[in-house]
């Protein structure tokens, strides 16, 4: 099998992304663009964010996965780690769209598959990659940044450490989504800074369906965005990330529905 | 009318600014930049701030505003857009400080007179500086940041769409600023990260008053910056951006005075 | 004496890091991001944290000293003030791993040490160096920032200012770390994003003690990192900066233990 890209760049400056739980408030993430900037310092870094909550894998997982499609090609590097230090491997893919680098627990094969599926997978054991001193409980000042720096400067992924069967990465648990013949049941994916109610169910589930629903037993509107609905009212739309949410116009859905990330929330048509 | 400049930059990088409430914990932000990455990977890009209250246009604004003259000549994007999505126009406006590009709401046209006056206006209507498709919810990532991505570039801006007459642009409402024998009331235009309360009264309304102040009713101190008070006491002084501002040395006005955006503030003379 | 370096860079981008107690939901990083990006455009910029507590000196002295030695060499601004505008000191320090601009007030001798210690300090008094007009109330933007960019440019140290006697620089009181027989006392340092207890005791302080200790009379591990210890237990480490630390695996030892920096925290062998 013949990964590609192996490396990230081409023309222009080579593109390196962070999502991490490391929070704001510390000096951890500075240390990771640190660590980039001394090994790589032509690499450009993007922050996606890193206010996962702590240890939450899957919601790391998911802003990660809806976010690459949108960043320029480059090395993806994902840090959300409660077993750092522990035999959890570290993992390097490569997918047709770009590398992703990260602990081998679930983070980061959703992101795979939004840059065209895994094409070639390696663990991170090659000491020469790594920092002089590997702390055990920071890899990603001490592994993963200096692992994406080296791939983001050409760096063929095999030398970072012996392949591993792509079949073999730790995966999350597929979230849960009914189709009912009034409509659906799904799993809360995310809510987001807004309050906006992300279900795990793919947009055209709510094709066919009218233009007064009920989520969740309350009623909304069928939109396709805020101001769909009248003010403080829901309304359910196909979000930028192309999968079904419920919002309120100038509210938070999430206060409204109470309801948060792995609840079960039905969209269906009023009997 | 000959807008300019029409393009950010000349020598050295384009810059690009970001100001939004997309919030920190979501990939918003960093679509955004991936989006200028890809079009424009030489630009450079600030991000002011991304935490704008949801939805509140007027401390946008006054963000925006402020902060605009300090930044390099280049494209200011800012995006509070409870509308989006509806009919409310997407824009572009040109001032002989730089470009500003997001929603006709009344978000940009105070930073606009602090870059010298709109000099030219556009309606974003061009399908082909946009996302291939819109999304309703996300212009920020589908219009604006490619928009502004083309701008940094080069490109010129009426081929962003047609010209808007300028008197046509959504204000806001001016605050309130009412000068007084003995002083002056005016409404707090922002409370900051410290809680110092900034009023929409220009810094020359201090001048002539004495030492010793009445703010709200509460004595004040009439300085020039936070140590000119006691430990815990108040302090009236021009702030940074040239405007009049109460703040407590080693405290938060705001929470002194119990008042937040909005709320008339009188500043006097004891009798 | 000879400063090495007195400026930054050589091949590659000059590195500028900020370290500011500004917050991130106003423009005042940002005018200090526009400032140095006039000033000196192809300069790059590193964020360490502007989430230090408003005024707390001694956290932000911490978490710059412990971030600095993996940035790139270049010009470290700090900002944590509440002196601004009074007759405390503006400073630049040389060090053999780098250059430090910020306030006289404790907030960077921590830092030079990590760097290789101070070789040259001057007072940042030569007006050439700084905006044209210098508020009262943000130094960031009008002193420090343009100090930096200078400095970043190449411009001599000695040109900012008279030279200053390090021995004469405010420095923070030592935090108490106490041996004891059967282990230390030790204040804590810093809590962080996780809620782990950063002490200020040297890692070697663990060498010796056994498999099971006692933190502040509580049970704990001694181990290496959080999988160390069973789900909710606390563990006692060495962290990623070399100092002693506890933390709770899937939970935060600040407030399990209900301390918070420069209280004493016991770490013993049970007897």
């Amino acid at each position: 099998m013949t990964p590609a890209p192996e490396r990230a760049g081409g023309d222009g400056p080579a593109w390196i992304s962070l999502t991490t739980d490391y929070g704001l408030a510390d000096g951890f993430v500075a240390a990771c663009h640190g660590v980039i900037a001394r090994l790589a310092p032509a690499a450009r870094v993007i922050d996606v964010t890193h206010l996962v909550p702590p240890a939450d894998v899957r919601r790391g997982a998911a802003v990660l996965a809806q976010t690459v499609p949108y960043l320029p090609v480059g090395v993806h590097v994902a840090v959300v780690d409660p077993g750092v230090g522990t035999v959890r491997r570290g993992i390097a893919l490569a997918t047709p769209g770009g590398l992703l680098v990260g602990p081998d627990n679930g983070l980061l094969p959703d992101a795979a598959e939004a840059l065209g599926g895994v094409t070639a997978a390696v663990e991170l054991t090659n000491p020469r990659w790594l920092a002089p001193e590997v702390s055990r409980t920071f890899h990603g000042r001490d592994v993963f940044a200096p692992v994406a720096a080296r791939l983001a400067l050409g760096a063929p992924l095999a030398d970072a450490g012996p392949a591993v069967d792509p079949a073999t990465l730790v995966r999350l648990p597929e979230p849960v989504v009914r189709p009912a013949p009034d409509g659906f049941t799904a799993e809360v994916l995310t809510v987001d800074h807004f309050g906006n109610v992300q279900l795990a169910a793919p947009g055209d589930l709510l094709a066919g369906l009218p233009a007064r629903l009920l989520v969740a037993g309350r009623p909304a509107a069928h939109g396709r965005t805020f101001g769909d609905a009248a003010a403080g009212e829901l309304v359910v739309y196909v979000d930028s990330a192309g999968l079904v949410a419920a919002a309120v116009n100038g509210g938070r859905a999430a206060d409204v529905l109470a309801v948060g990330p792995g609840d079960p929330v039905a969209v269906t048509a009023p009997s």
